[in-house]
């Protein structure tokens, strides 16, 4: 377990538990009466790697693992949640909060579980974009997000000036593309491009040239030029682009440890084709980048190739979501006192 | 070991031993003076699957277990392959013929290697595509086909008529796309539907809501619809399709047995986009599909939501057009008797 700790609470008691918790990590943060964190925790124990089964009470254990001993300290002390804790796979489901959505839509339709020590957790819906028809006619899926929206509501916080329009970019195994109009989440798509990179690599003939391991980032030049061969591609193009993968390394036009920088830029490339080039972003919408740095400094560089330049980038902005939703919902004062 | 015989060699002597020696099997075809088969013979010994390391001799036990009973009755056989046989991890790597090649070219370069009971194995080679710049001065890669060039050759030889002009469709693990025109392959595409199916099924989100197992096919409809979405997506847009897979089945607006089929069409819908939408192919072309029939009849039904139909359906071709290869080279006299 990861502790990040400024320990301020000798005389002041903090005002919310904030857990990020997803897939495969549970964060924790400690936030106090200006919502600012005190106290950051994370450990391995996301909702598909608790340390026992949830029917056995595997939920309680993490948390309890993660922040029991503040639950004890702070009876009382708030507890907001997002991400997949919320999904028919976590703790309680929270069911969709559908599109056009607002901040105040996702306050006002939280989720709660009693956990063992009796603590109130409460746990923010996901969205839910309906499947509708294009302005060509087409038959659009639907489209689900749980976690993004409460980075979302963290930039938002952060920047109120962007309420008014911005695209919200959020890299990662499935990465989230949000429109946000007059502080309303209009609509948003998913990309598969990271969970491709992993799985094409690991798992295809894709990777047989690829040396074993080794980061990404060996060879800036040849992710480049994935970028431009993904951008630019014609419809469909990408299920042909990929096999070249293959082909310029078999015939030596790019070195083996060349070639994950090559598919790595290739799909983010049809990631930003997919985004960019169609009618949905008028250019000049703001984009703003929200993730780890080592993904958003990679997407940072492929918007170049597609002429476009983020209006900024941002680390993790959970805490602040959760922060701003918990004042939403009343379970905080935003002004600063516990509600 | 699968056999298939209409034995018929009780006074003639067959004319040719043809192998389709491929990367998962071995099928060795005995050819009468008139390039029928005689005998047909299946084995999982495909390179990389071989009853003993190639550097133990892999490659003649896998030849003598299929066709050794052969070699001995008829010494002075000529022996003919094609496929995976010829690459660098084959038994004899037979260096790319580049495009713009056709058959003489194809049957003038061939490699051979003798095997361990004294025949000479002659080995047909692959086919590249060197990398170029498209009409818009995109940048292209290279390509590079080893077997479907014999596929090819095949269908061209029980239908001259086709070599004026026609695209050959072959659908696989890498389906390839080939143009020919006046007797030349002009140039070609690989495209990468069958492995993505695959790897995504088995290793992605996307299989977690599909049954566990069972075969594509349950549900036509879901097929269709999701060639129509891969058809008639703007560029890039695979790649957020393909999360439709699982937001149309955790919205319940696809069932978990339909799901396959619906990525199966979505990825071919988009290989036929890639070829067809794209100013590659004029809409005259004749388009030939080529390869087993569970395969073809999938493309010739996503075809129809392109408005193209196949101009014929034929199932796999090696044994011909190896025959006319052996003839080309000499090995054997196309007009009936042994060279």
């Amino acid at each position: 377990m990861t502790v990040t700790t400024t320990e301020r609470f000798e005389t002041d008691a903090p005002a919310l538990l904030a857990l990020d918790w997803g897939t495969s990590s549970l964060r924790a943060y400690l936030l106090d009466s200006k919502g600012e964190t005190a106290v950051r925790r994370e450990a391995p124990w996301g909702i598909l790697h608790l340390p026992r089964p949830a029917a056995e009470g595997g939920f309680d254990d993490a948390l309890e693992a993660v922040a029991g001993d503040w639950l004890t300290r702070w009876p009382g002390l708030p507890v907001l949640a997002g991400g997949m804790v919320g999904s028919a796979q976590g703790w309680r489901e929270a069911p969709y909060v559908h599109c056009p959505a607002d901040l105040s839509a996702l306050a006002g339709q939280l989720a709660c579980v009693t956990a063992r020590s009796g603590a109130t957790v409460h746990i923010v819906p996901g969205v839910l974009l309906p499947g509708r028809s294009d302005s060509h006619g087409n038959r659009l899926h639907p489209d689900v997000m749980r976690g993004e929206e409460v980075q979302i509501a963290g930039a938002l916080s952060a920047h109120p000036e962007w309420a008014r329009e911005v695209c919200m970019v959020l890299p990662g195994t499935h990465s989230k593309w949000a429109w946000v109009e007059r502080g309303v989440l209009t609509h948003f798509a998913t990309s598969m491009a990271g969970e491709l990179f992993a799985v094409l690599r690991q798992h295809s003939i894709l990777g047989r040239l690829m040396p074993a391991s080794g980061a990404v980032e060996q060879d800036p030049s040849a992710f480049l030029r994935g970028v431009d061969a993904g951008y630019h591609a014609a419809p469909g193009q990408l299920i042909t682009r990929l096999f070249g993968v293959r082909s310029l390394g078999l015939t030596g036009e790019l070195q083996p440890q060349a070639l994950p920088d090559y598919l790595s830029g290739l799909l983010i490339g049809s990631e930003l084709a997919a985004m960019l080039r169609g009618s949905e972003v008028a250019a000049n919408t703001p984009l703003v980048l929200v993730g780890t740095p080592e993904l958003t400094q990679r997407y940072q560089r492929a918007m170049q190739v597609a002429g476009r330049e983020p209006e900024a980038v941002l680390d993790n902005t959970a805490p602040q979501g959760l922060w701003k939703i918990a004042g939403l919902a009343g379970l905080v004062n935003l002004q600063g006192a516990k509600a």
